[in-house]
């Protein structure tokens, strides 16, 4: 029996290429999906165990809507983090060339990070919003009832994988500006098992801040910084009750079973109750998390033991 | 002799809606552009004394083209800001019904603004993202050269004050999610005249963690917060040149007359000197700023004569 | 059987009306030593089950012997204070008047609280310093072999309690200079037996800064203030070992049964494993302690159950 | 003319191998006066220019009546600190041996820095509580108008340049316990004249706690941690008007002409107005001050040169 995973399609997207990067999933079936709500919607309903989504860019920062789902819709998890590498290739149907195109369909945040060479190479271009890089450049093919193209676009933005997929000509590549490009993907479950610690961690959570005390930001994030935590991510979301009003996307380095981190999750905890565990789990850079030795686990335990001690004599 | 005020036009859009509340600008000329790019443009070459740009929308957050935009074009400073309630309306060519509609052209944000409604009232329907909402009203009575409509959409999401501008039929009312949303408006130039402290300012600033101490968020915030002063915006954006490495924006109570927000200034400049001033200006809510008494001008005054007094003497 | 209480002798004592004040002590044996470090050694030998030691004046601070002799002497907790209000009367071997008066002997802190009266009433007079304020007084009444008075005082400073037990003359009463002086008593055992929370208590401890981070007094002490814990105390005593190494007499409000007390005292272990817990035990003023809700036990214990819960789970 | 200088006398104490250190006080008149308040007294009255005073020392801690006495006497300035090593002998009328001494003559502090040697020594031994170690011992050498000895002392615990002026015999030489012991001097003087800055300097303040903020100890303390100044001393002291309420003793690594003290003398004033500054001089052991070179004078001025900009655009 295999297991299904959700991920935002079609092949070829970066998801997908995130998606290879999953261990567990090769060999299982993979579902293609049009957004990240569907691909959530899939794991909340159990039509899947987990989901691929992108939850952060190095261009774009923070994706919206990944993250508000994690806000708000309970149960879920992260159990793992995956990077990958952002570039583009100009594709159109074969037989056009680059003096040929007059219009470019890109999903808007494609399109923002091509801008540079889009202004030079095409400057009297239009641009067609399109909701999907990969379906978008796939609508290039299609042709309507009377043999006409269906799309009004000449050439679209797409991962270079699409030509794995699709017979479409490659007419410009690496046409980001950012060569350094990188998007990071969470694999998204609802299961309450936490992976095991691997020294070399991340967890995430989301919380409010309490609304008799705005303003207290700083507070909350000193429950990390006065246990040696390092934060390596904040961002803020709208709440959307009231300008002004947000939620905080947090990630800190380490694992919940590390003593520092579950005593700052505490102190959180004790700050605002409207706080959400999103998860310990593997840094996919692999790196080792470094920290004060005095926030080791052993010197947790040697003054939890030494207060214990001091309770049970009396 | 008239001046320019540059805004994302056309006529109609909720950013001409926030130009109406700017004083200066009744009377001048006003002149419509198609993104915040453009506007900002005008400001830095002179074709416009000031633009307004959105910059934060309390269901979608921050706007980060606006945010990129003041983070690395120099000499840019915020005079104002501007409150405008949000709310949309399902605009169509006259003679639609809501049961002739299929495709809906809107912007993403917007689409995803009215989610509920469309989902209730229109299940099967289509989207066709756009770039601009007003736009792709209009483009609603646009005719090719054979007389057919130009677009391809039936139905456009657009702000109520369309239809005092364009002959089109509104199909449905008040169809955002949160009846509460507003966006905040910031009216951007180049002079560095800051305006005059009116006890209810906010301060805005951009700046970057020092490479050498990176984490080192919490300290930087701190220069605030052990000055008694309050934040009231805390967004971060990718700086773009590796995952992880983010600027900050900062909005806080206050003007840079005060001396509490002057020295707090101070604090945050030798904590990192790449921090960009992007102005003290009135609050768009007129609230006046509440802080404790022991950060007042008078003792900083105080403390400062008393040093000062000391430092004569030998 | 009855149990000892040691306490500075003779009967008459400010710390035999501190001792006056416990409770358990009352029909028991009460043995008088001669000076804080004997009384502290018949508790460490089992002589005593307790004693009473000044610790603390209102006028001159903290008892430096017996700071020194808590953080220097293994086993020993504090099981109570008592408040005793300081006076002095000058008495002298009956007959004699004030005028006679050219000699005085006191124990030199007695002899400091008492020269503003001193030097108005007898401007002219001489200090014989003595070691216990009872003891001289009643030196006056004793006489040598050939019948001459042992003292070359001519009146001593002692409490009002002295004629109570001796026949001696008052010459003047009141004669303190701050009449609100008030000397603060410790009830010290070796037994690890802590008192039971009152909701008014005291935790006190004595704590040496890790070597290797010197000057970072502040960062222990933040280990209170970051858990709403108030300090009531904090004196300093040289290490001895050279000059600038301190150790600090730290009394905060609370029982190590309130779980922000608890945790705070973990908080400094794991800072410095130098310290040495004194007790909890009730406030001699018995004020209940005040605390911000946040920090309750319930909180705490909310808090705690969430993590827990998180680690169960996986 | 010359100056006088004020020290605790007679010749041959260690208050006057601390003055002999002060190289402006060679060659000038030496004032010995019998206490603190005498010597200090002499300062204010103008009869000395200055007056040395122990402040601190390495075994008893700070010294009650000097930092009593610099925060309640108006106009008092330290200029400069000298450290005098403690060792003692002891001291007869010529012709006495060690078998001979029954009763010792002290100062009750160096009667307790002798104790070990004491009690392995002389078990059996008498103390006579002395005002001054010098004077008792010179007291062995008067004698009554019967030519019997005026002292009831057999010996007496000196300095042991006592022998430089006085015709005693040393009966032990380094009796004190610990080898290492030093006494921490201060040159005190009414003058405003603050020392110039020599990179190795002390700044000594004495400051209450506002009385509507009681315990907020740490807060005052952060003025200086979060500013990167290092804090030598912490010592607090009974302001005597009721039980709990401290004034505090601090001194901190740097020189108010160093911007990071200047601005946290600043932040301290703010905080308290109950702040006395004490002054600010070279440092006994000549240490220069080490600190994170973001709180140099040059960043400092940089911040403050990038605010003044700002506000002088507008």
């Amino acid at each position: 029996m295999t297991d299904t995973y959700s991920y935002l399609g079609p092949a070829g997207t970066f998801t997908e290429a995130a998606l290879r990067q999953v261990e567990a999933a090769q060999g299982q079936d993979w579902r293609a999906v049009s957004n990240i709500g569907e691909a959530l919607g899939d794991v909340v309903a159990g039509r899947s165990v987990a989901a691929v989504i992108a939850i952060e860019n190095s261009i774009d920062g923070g994706v919206s809507v990944a993250q508000d789902a994690l806000a708000t819709i309970p149960g879920l998890r992260i159990i793992g983090e995956y990077l990958v590498p952002i570039s583009f290739v100009l594709v159109a149907r074969p037989g056009t060339t680059l003096a040929d195109v007059t219009t470019i369909a890109a999903h808007p945040v494609a399109y923002a990070q091509c801008q540079g060479w889009l202004n030079a190479a095409l400057p009297a271009h239009h641009h067609l919003p399109a909701s999907s890089n990969v379906q978008s450049a796939t609508q290039l093919l299609e042709v309507d009832e009377a043999g006409n193209p269906a799309s009004i676009a000449d050439a679209a933005i797409a991962p270079p994988t699409i030509i794995d997929h699709y017979d479409l000509a490659v007419l410009a590549e690496g046409i980001i500006d950012n060569a350094a490009a990188v998007t990071r993907f969470a694999l998204v479950t609802t299961s309450t098992a936490i992976p095991a610690s691997t020294g070399a961690d991340k967890t995430s959570l989301i919380a409010e801040l309490p609304t008799d005390r705005a303003g207290s930001l700083v507070e909350m994030l000193e429950q990390f910084s006065t246990r040696g935590v390092n934060m390596s991510l904040l961002e803020s979301r709208p709440i959307g009750d009231e300008l002004g009003r947000h939620r905080f996307i947090v990630d800190v380095d380490g694992h919940i079973n590390d003593e520092r981190i579950a005593d700052a999750l505490q102190g959180v905890y004790r700050f605002t109750s409207k706080v959400v565990f999103l998860g310990s789990y593997p840094r996919a850079d692999r790196q080792p998390v470094l920290f004060d030795e005095r926030y080791s686990d052993a010197v947790y335990r040697e003054a939890r033991a030494w207060v214990a001690g001091l309770l049970s004599e009396s």
